[in-house]
């Protein structure tokens, strides 16, 4: 009968538990969590806030609408969960485990066979003064959750300031705009979820943020949370916003230090490190959850990834209890795919980024496609931006990121499957996709925006991206934007810029010799598929100098006349 | 200079044409079609028939609205297309098309270089009298949905029989519903889509549309179309349908004639047989679209496919222009990808049928699941049914399909990524994918019903299919139905059998002897989550004759009580 120890009852935990009495129904789990509330699904706070659904109390219960409590764990998954007990250390010599029963204060130790560590994370405090004052929250627990929602309704808060414009910064800007209420983010980098999307990608995000309400302030630095006891404004190195509350969402720090204090190897940054197995240097010493660091499944990335998700969470369960139970399941590593949603715009990201990639790689080539996610003659068609990466020697696809109002997250997982599977660009082209026009075009976005990557490796597309060609405008290259949309289109919307020269796809055989060949000429279209196809026909009329802006108007962060 | 000769100009056509442009600006290419209209959408007739969109012509129209006519592919895609034009023979030693202008009755021979049969496919006219009669319908070309539109309209048709229950059927049945018409449709099968979905999960799919007012006449041969110079009733095997009009939708045959009489090889049952650069046998001719048959991505399967798909149309068009450009893009063959949407319910398979599954590997074992596609405090969230097939001693996977009112699409295109990958059904518990509450519940349903299945494979999970517990049923057999929800759930809706058995599964195991152990016991709950759980939970306590009801209630597609 194998005795096992897990510490932390919030998704890595209650997963390993339930699975090794499964799969090992002699043996004795136990697990214990500081908290009183278990197994309650944090991601779903925000829209809780929101009002997506009536009560906190669904976060904690089955879909059947029973409480996941220790009395239900105990009832239908067969093992012993305890509640407000904190771990203390650990005796490894001894295979046990000193707790607290926050109760009661007392003390004992608990005997493990197997020890599985999933103690998640906490959220950063930044070392801002006022963090302590009334009305200042973190998002991390139902309880935070519960307790604003409810001081919002008594107090009729109005003016929400969120710390961070991260992924809880995101969804929660939602969430209280959602509810009527005036909201500011506040960021120390110069864009949204910087450590999550390029900038390009973050721009169109944020612009979309804006056209619903939320006032963005990047860039700015945030030096204390000030008022009479409870917060009234955010002062930043800039100015003072007016805040009827604050939500602080800096990023979260990995609980390793029970790890630590009992010699386990973690990261330099923090994070719990463990082999594919999830067992850390103690092989009877599983960790799983957010407070461990991942590895990435492209196994020429040494470098250790902190990505705490839920997802994740429920993997790394899984994996710790079949080896348990002696069956070797290994986890492949992330690929780091994370999505949000800021109203209807989906904002994804899976593999690495620009600049990550350009770290690891030399030869990193990259790619903005912009266009519908269904045929242009379904009117519920509506815009993707899609950015992918890969290394131009190998072909190898390092990166893709997903936004725009159409379905973003089918095409996101799609480049996630591929990632997984080591895809390269040319491999996705091939994937058999599901084709009819309620769901995709006949060549789906992801393919066509591989496509198109594909042609710039091989050198046919030439395309710069939009940050690059706002370079030579706010450089004053002297240089063409030529716009090749059909005059209806030209006359709806277009560039502000006085070099914008515009002739028709159709007209620009026949009127080439007007434009110069000693300047660079930057077409572009609504998305640049015919941005593309002027570069060409520039290109066979004997013009060296032409690129296409890649994305077109659609994927243009920047102003434009409308 | 190289002169490409392409023959029909719908999807294959012109793609390969405009891409050949662009790779080779030199080349001479000329594109003929027998028909008037070229590069129409034809996947969109339906949506057209429903009112989804007002005007035929956006079907042959760029995003923009620009025609794509000769006159268009002339100026933006430089290649020379020619309409009513037909082929009438090739002469491979000389390197010329025989071709006849229909509108002035001339004949000409046209040589090239490299030739390109993208002839397409025409619909299956089946020996059934009166289909030449007024008021009954093929559904191919724009044309076919247009004067059905126009006629509908003009005379206040109401009364639809549809004659085969394929995609077309499946589509137009909703498009004419949409309009407010009756609407049966005829089926020779005893399902709907036989060709393409499991019994199980064309049963759940043809529940749906029953439910939106579609009568389904399985099970019946069609015999004659009747009616006085115009369709006035459609008479099966078994009774007369009223009929205002008739649409036909029994399957397409490749347009390979031309192929064959000039001694390419073709498959036995019809389509151009190509290699993965979409060469024929003679290595200057080349073919794609709807005239060939494909090769499966799964390369220990030998058979050939002829799956007619605009998504495949142009794949090859893409790897027919790259390889005549001197440049190497196999095309990696497909995984039998198709998905078609049922009013709100969305249908898709993909990879290989449990039929086919089993003629072709000797170990098949397949797996039902059910759940949201979100969790469940968020109330968008929608059931959805994924059945899953894979070899048990390889553990690869061979076939998924996922239906539901769901998002079905995105879980069959990861399932699609991860066949043209070769993946094993545990890789699919691996995949990072994007996980957020309005996207998916922290673990994917395609990654849980991948674990579902990984269960039964090894033998932990043992599940029985609807169609297994039916056949129990209807044999008779004294088994136990085990219901394990709550009380409330149970009363709500319950199965209508005598041999049902209500304990929560909170109480099972205190309750658990009560049970008979010499017995089968069938545990079920909503979707079989509990069910399974039950399953485990009776094994530890002795039971050996325990199974769960795979899918639960939510795919069990027979008659329940509620």
């Amino acid at each position: 009968m194998t005795r096992v120890l897990i510490v932390g009852g919030v998704a890595c935990g209650p997963k390993a538990a339930s699975r090794i009495k499964r799969l090992l129904p002699d043996s004795e789990v136990t697990m214990i969590d500081r908290g009183g509330l278990i197994s309650y699904g944090a991601c779903g706070l925000p829209y809780y806030v929101e009002g997506t659904f009536p009560d906190i109390a669904m976060l904690v219960e089955t879909p059947a609408g029973v409480a996941r409590n220790a009395a239900f764990f105990e009832k239908v998954k067969r093992f012993k969960a305890r509640t407000r007990t904190e771990a203390l250390s650990i005796d490894r010599k001894h295979g046990t485990v000193r707790v607290k029963d926050l109760e009661t204060g007392s003390e004992e130790g608990l005997p493990y066979d197997k020890l599985v560590l999933a103690t998640g994370a906490r959220p950063i405090r930044p070392p801002v003064p006022g963090l302590d004052m009334r009305n200042v929250w973190t998002m991390r627990h139902p309880d935070d959750a519960e307790s604003m929602v409810d001081r919002i309704e008594a107090e009729g808060l109005k003016r929400a300031v969120l710390i961070g414009a991260g992924y809880i910064g995101v969804e929660m800007a939602e969430a209280l705009r959602g509810r009527g209420l005036e909201v500011a983010v506040v960021e120390m980098f110069d864009q949204i979820l910087p450590q999550f999307l390029d900038t390009e990608m973050a721009l169109l995000a944020a612009g979309h943020m804006r056209k619903k309400g939320i006032e963005l302030a990047l860039g700015e630095q945030v030096l204390a949370i000030e008022g009479n006891g409870k917060a009234e404004s955010v002062r930043t190195d800039k100015r003072s916003i007016p805040a009827d509350f604050v939500v602080v969402g800096v990023g979260v720090r990995p609980n390793d230090e029970l790890a630590r204090e009992a010699g386990l190897a973690c990261a330099p940054k923090g994070g719990i490190i463990i082999n594919e197995f999830c067992q850390t240097n103690d092989p009877d010493i599983y960790a799983g959850g957010d407070c461990v660091v991942n590895r990435h499944a492209d196994r020429t990335i040494q470098q250790p990834f902190f990505i705490p998700l839920g997802s994740t969470s429920n993997k790394h369960g899984r994996v710790i209890a079949d080896h348990i139970a002696g069956k070797s399941t290994p986890f492949k590593g992330i690929t780091s795919t994370g999505v949000c949603r800021a109203f209807n715009f989906t904002i994804g990201r899976t593999g690495l980024s620009e600049k990550q990639a350009k770290e690891l790689y030399p030869d990193v080539v990259t790619s903005l496609w912009a266009g519908p996610d269904m045929p242009h003659y379904i009117p519920q068609s509506k815009p993707l931006i899609i950015k992918m990466s890969a290394s131009k020697s190998s072909r190898k696809l390092l990166g893709v990121q997903v936004v725009g109002l159409g379905e973003a997250s089918k095409r996101l997982d799609v480049a996630a499957s591929a990632l997984c599977f080591g895809a390269t660009v040319d491999d996705i082209g091939n994937i058999d996709l599901g084709y009819a026009p309620p769901f995709s075009p006949p060549i789906d976005p992801i393919a066509t925006a591989a496509h198109v990557l594909a042609n710039k490796l091989d050198g046919i597309a030439k395309g710069l991206s939009p940050l690059k060609v706002k370079q030579k405008l706010q450089n004053g290259d002297d240089f063409i934007l030529l716009d090749v949309r059909t005059p209806i289109e030209f006359k709806i919307m277009r560039f502000p810029y006085e070099n914008v020269i515009h002739i028709p796809l159709g007209a620009l055989r026949e009127k080439a010799a007007e434009l110069p060949k000693d300047k660079d000429i930057v077409a572009f279209c609504k998305v640049s598929m015919r941005g593309y196809e002027a570069q060409r026909i520039l290109n066979a009329a004997g013009f060296e100098r032409v690129w296409y802006l890649e994305g077109g108007l659609v994927a243009w962060p920047f102003e434009v006349i409308s």
